[in-house]
């Protein structure tokens, strides 16, 4: 039995995996704390601290396994549970995601793709053929995705997103420059704005005379 | 003059400054701390105290005037600072990006867009033409933008990083799914990732009887 982990541990694990998926690319078997510490711009007894959350696997002088603390993270963020995925609207930024994102590193796979434009639906983005709206409650009913990625305007995201909620979704990451919202469901909401603005919060201090050194080289997580 | 503000209240002001924004939208003036706490899932007496640090605008009993608590937040932010992007890379994402995001919010206007493919060059996209990167140094010399919005692959982009930094270039929003880091510039990575491991951490909680609300109704931020 695991202890409950707390959500700013929680938090910092996507940029763990991230960092751990990078030294699986690179041949890299072992880290160290102290070198994980560095990458990650917590402090080495953090790092320590965190993994002891769920197991350790770090042994005194040999640091830790990479495979193993990467399957062991993958797992708690529910990387096994072979969720799967929807995309509603496959305008550019829809086409970018179905193009670019790795979905089964996270252990998602991508059931099916929506548009409501006569013009896109029947298309083809990387293999898969758009389906039409009209056709979601019935996909939903049938192939049970319990995630879905919304790449809708700020005015249709709310109302699409309540539907698919009833059609059994359970997790909804947003890319609608819109606060979404609901009831009993997981949202999480992207804004690529925030971003920017903390650049251009660097880029003022710095003008300043400040060195901005608050955001250099940070993450928007 | 202003006392230094920390990370982590800066890192609160978007946050505000979306839902000040979502206001304004809806014609509010004024908004009490209490209302703002609610929203912004944060104690009255974490944004009370947040405030504070950059001059108040609270009144006992009137709460916070939305323009000007709008404008001064913005201005910290550096939305007054004339800053000027360029987006290189004209895909789907780069193409999203120039069609939906309201840069003129952030204060920032887009200086021009590029890309590397013959077959993006020279056209349109929401009326301006792309460039090629061979005009990049010229054009950096010239207009003298100082953000880029990078939108490669995972292999182009801290090559391209480091020479755009060389042409003047200060401060980098990177949507490639590599760690970028550049030394003496500001950098902040998007991961679209993240969110979807949050959504799966939670419907895994969820699945194995927690109530997963860590995740409810949260923000990439």
């Amino acid at each position: 039995m695991k202890k409950r982990i707390s959500d700013s541990v929680i938090r910092r694990l996507p940029r763990y995996f991230r960092y751990l998926t990078e030294l699986t690319r690179c041949g890299e078997t072992r880290i160290s704390s102290a070198m994980l510490s560095e990458k990650m711009n917590v402090t080495a007894s953090q790092v320590r601290q965190d993994f002891n959350c769920f197991g350790g696997f770090g042994q005194q002088g040999y640091g830790y396994s990479v495979p193993a603390l990467k399957q062991e993270i993958a797992s708690i963020l529910g990387a096994d549970m072979g969720n799967r995925a929807i995309i509603v609207g496959m305008g550019h930024l829809g086409t970018a995601l179905m193009k670019n994102m790795n979905f089964a590193k996270y252990g998602v796979s991508v059931a099916g793709v929506f548009d409501i434009s006569p013009q896109v639906v029947g298309t083809t983005v990387n293999g898969m053929q758009v389906r039409s709206m009209d056709e979601i409650e019935a996909f939903c009913s049938q192939e049970k995705p319990n995630l879905a990625i919304l790449t809708l305007s700020r005015d249709s995201t709310q109302t699409v997103a309540a539907q698919l909620q009833q059609y059994g979704i359970r997790g909804f990451l947003n890319f609608a420059s819109v606060e979404l919202s609901l009831d009993g469901a997981y949202v999480e909401n992207v804004h690529f704005g925030d971003g920017l603005m903390m650049l251009c919060y660097a880029l003022k201090q710095e003008q300043q005379g400040g060195d901005g050194s608050d955001a250099k080289n940070s993450g928007t997580k």
